[in-house]
């Protein structure tokens, strides 16, 4: 039995999962923050779905970890994951240390990417597009994680699309992250607003000028990001997760609208069908940690 | 031993390779146009290599075929190879009734892209990015070609980067074709011009002021193509080939300047060194041909 933990800033999701990739127990623990606390909490975590499994923690076949931030698959190391607190941190071995078994570390957005991806059944080239404060990617090729040369998750809202677009945080100017993401709506709506997304889709709906270009923007910036997956390598599921994705319908509307009429306008793209290969991530199911157990060495 | 033709609009190039993907002979003969000139053109480019080798045609392994416009893989169809006069052909299923011996038909740019692997040893995750009249890519990763869900050649040149620019024969505004290719070059410089890209080059040195807008657009639009491929599947090398690669050097110094310029900018881009993993097609080398040759079922 695989166990998987997505590690998130506000919660950790763990499961256990049998043979077949699916979960046989799920449970959440609040994070912890800071080096100390989510070492931590992923142990408890661990034992929590022992305890709801019967199964000792030490003979749990392995421990396959998501989290934000740059990742050392080989190593399990983790830089850089801000909303955690942590600067540097040997996650893998120190949680080796401490159970006993095989851990694996991988990026949260790729995790998320395998879950979705054993959810469809795992054939074919799957992208996932996660759209949450940011804008990533990861391809999955026949169940199995793309890993280039650099093993960095697909920075595709770094794309820029627009040379009169904003100055990007990155540096470059009129990246898709700039209108596609949580952070690019927020950027551009009312400050404050602890729900931007929201809070954008609703005023849109009742006819506010400003939120409905947010949100066109924003449906526009997802459709571009779904393009060029589809382009470079002829994805054909793009599945959109991430905090902005819990919108649902509405948004996937919005986007498949957008990707519609640019088919009717290159008989090309119309083509390729691009609406057809959008979904939605299924809510509710704890699919970045079930891609997490599912982690290979 | 295996035979490859890469079909071009003015000439077939053909060649023996051994088991290890070494070319043993090669010839050229001139393409011809129309279906029964094409498919008598590719049996003469086998029957001279035949000579060459002193190898039967009916002892060779195996014919590979890499043709331009809409190949099937499976079937051995090709639909629009405008610039062979080609508008449906069953070119596989000709070809093994008349050299009764197996024959695989895939799209140049995918052939060149195996055949530009094979030369660099066929490790890790390469994309090559063909600049000729158009813009095409195919990615190859551990020495095999990259088969998307619909198995297009990934059109990296109809991704569009600025919602301002010209509107691109496929219908949509701004694609990096439009200025990144031998025809959207063409499309800016003086028409009748045989050599569009030569004479711009000659010209901006020369110090004119259009033609040097005109080079400075082809070097970045071929960047965000670069830029793309490794943003999206994290290629550690990008080959250029094409017609417009054949310029050379300062071609690459002007691609390698732009992505300098944007690592500076950028500092999460200068991290990747962009200029570090692009590089030219290596010229004279029939790459496109030994590709064709190594094609799999």
């Amino acid at each position: 039995m695989r166990v998987g933990l997505d590690i998130g800033g506000t919660k950790v999701d763990a499961v256990a999962v049998d043979d077949r990739g699916r979960p046989v127990e799920r449970m959440r623990v609040p994070s912890g923050f800071g080096p100390v606390a989510v070492i931590e909490t992923a142990a408890t975590a661990v034992a929590g779905i022992s305890a709801l499994t019967g199964v000792p923690v030490n003979r749990f076949d392995s421990v396959g970890i998501g989290i934000p931030g740059m990742v050392n698959r080989a190593s399990g190391r983790v830089d850089h994951a801000v909303n955690l607190g942590i600067e540097h941190l040997e996650l893998g071995a120190e949680l080796i240390d401490r159970l006993g078994i095989d851990v694996r570390i991988e990026n949260d957005v790729r995790a998320a990417a395998l879950g979705a991806s054993n959810s469809l059944g795992g054939h074919g080239t799957m992208a996932y597009l996660n759209v949450g404060s940011g804008m990533a990617a990861a391809i999955v090729m026949d169940g199995r994680l793309w890993t280039g040369g650099t093993g960095i998750a697909s920075e595709i809202g770094h794309l820029p699309v627009d040379p009169a677009g904003v100055l990007c945080g990155c540096g470059q100017r009129g990246c898709l992250e700039t209108v596609a993401s949580g952070f690019g709506v927020a950027r551009q709506w009312h400050a404050g607003d602890p729900l931007p997304v929201r809070s954008v889709f609703d005023a849109a709906d009742a006819g506010d000028p400003k939120a409905s270009r947010i949100r066109a923007g924003l449906a526009e910036g997802i459709a571009s990001a779904v393009r060029t997956l589809v382009l470079t390598v002829d994805a054909d599921t793009v599945v959109i997760g991430g905090g902005v994705s819990r919108i649902g319908q509405p948004l996937l509307a919005d986007i498949q609208g957008v990707l519609t009429r640019w088919g009717r306008e290159a008989p090309f793209l119309g083509r390729l069908d691009l609406p057809g290969r959008v979904q939605l991530l299924t809510e509710g199911s704890p699919v970045a940690a079930i891609g997490a157990a599912l982690i290979e060495r």
